[in-house]
């Protein structure tokens, strides 16, 4: 499959692309949303979900960021981790920030497992 | 296996035991570290890691307790989920905060699924 | 490791191939089976799986190959992605559908994690 | 976390269930609803994608119900393979349908691991 | 689903059913065998590709039951774990060696993390 | 981010590099040091870790090394696999018993994903 560019994109794809390039102050949308563009609608679901819910709320936006790196890292999606490393530091992340992001992912991948192993219940003092 | 209580543990497992209390000022230790005490020396490790990697740092102890969460629940581990979520909310993570974490983390395995699915190449402004 | 070439392979494992080439109708088969050629026991376990169960039967063979695409995207696998988007499209699926396969495996991952982050209990009408 | 019923919910919230339930035919939502009713904007998300992907497209509503519960048994959510089985079961799903489902993903599952293990490069005819 | 007890079993499960008895030496088999009942032919080739396998070869079966275990944890199956840690304890696998088997799969699901978020590139001496 | 070579090392990651030379006799590090060296604390960790837990104990080293590759297939970690089959030749395996932890990692990861499926409850004699 091919990235859709905007020249390319039909007026339902235009609107979006419109509309990330505004919000994200950018001049052009990343590969991922010119590959999405390839399906509409889901294209329209998931900016609108990550639109809403990646700006400024409870959490500022940088942490959503490295939680998003977390998940990518996770999940061995080379992308997502180039994508949202890159927009954590476009949010002023340090280096220093993102390595301990790495080290939490890394700790937090092996605990789960051990935790698994051993079959630990859950201490009454969480439930 | 059966969780190992202060007072049926080894010295070497109980250095380890007062160390987390003294550290986290708790009055016991939770039930993770009671299995794995049943390893003293991976006790020990896992341990000294957390002490070192999930204090103050780059990024403050609330920050990573949440990306901890987030890497729990991609995992599906339920010990961590809610010892993670119980650690976070002692650190003071409000209910909204803990939201946007589970929003954040379900957004992320759709969109790391769909930059699979789509095969995206990394942008070149990514690298 | 290097692939296996008919020329070379074994008259154990010529026979999975000759297999594999009839029931398929293809000339030669692909680069999956020419490796795991190193393991001829491996070799026909997985092959006579596969001619069993991805054939016709309560599901049509694009169905099973659908389902297939779906579980590769979500362990990331490179290699399974491609083969199977392949043989979905010989089998007729249109890019409508491929597409919308992308769309629900990446609904999936992300209604998987809020269902694992809220704990949600089974309900009554589902047991 | 508590579910939140129909009762106590937001009119926000409501907004919502009345349009699952009235898209459904279903006289209360499901405890995942319920849930994801905590956060009213990812309800509001997941549903409105979920509505309009799930429903008749290039795929039909039933092979989009097994493909969900061949993700949610890859990602081992027992929620989710709990609803979408009874969901493919509503939408008419035999009990060989269901075991073919859980036969193709196994083997899937396996196949994947194997690619990965063999590093087996993608054949030229699938590029 | 229910599982499928031998009195109730096909002729075709009865034989697989046989089969695991005289290899294994066991008076009945495990849950896991009489739920996969529901599938004569996953049955079959399962159990047929276990038998093969997982005996003595290259590797002991006591080896690759280990291997087993950490695979199962890596997953979070829960059945799979209880059901290979009992069976490498047949094999007189003692708690030390068991304890390794988590210890070096938490340690492997850290790196495998840390490989991936550092991009690590594949040494030359690897290759 | 670029490898750190021992010579733009601190001494504080040259202290560790000394120490991997000298426990693995060889005369460089591999890169997965070299990257994980941008984070010094971590560096050590999983270092110290490693060594105390990969050398001979209740299970030899291969054997060790070979549960590392199962975990990485399972994974899909390309760095993992590459580095631990190297790991694993170097500890003498043979070919066959390369492949023969290849076959286990894809039959655990399909019988976990059946377990998972048909919900198969823990066999009394497992417990």
């Amino acid at each position: 499959m091919q990235p859709i560019a905007y020249e390319n994109a039909s007026a339902e794809v235009r609107a979006v692309f419109d509309d990330i390039k505004r919000t994200r102050k950018v001049e052009d949308v990343n590969n991922f949303w010119k590959y999405l563009a390839h399906d509409p609608r889901m294209l329209k679901h998931v900016w609108e979900s990550l639109k809403d819910m990646m700006g400024p709320g409870a959490l500022d936006p940088l942490t959503k960021e490295l939680i998003y790196v977390a998940v990518s890292i996770t999940n061995g999606c080379d992308y997502c981790m180039a994508s949202h490393t890159a927009g954590a530091r476009q949010k002023w992340a340090s280096e220093e920030m993102i390595r301990e992001v790495y080290a939490v992912t890394g700790l937090a991948n092996m605990t789960n497992r051990l935790a698994n192993a051993y079959k630990v219940p859950v201490d009454e003092a969480f439930k």
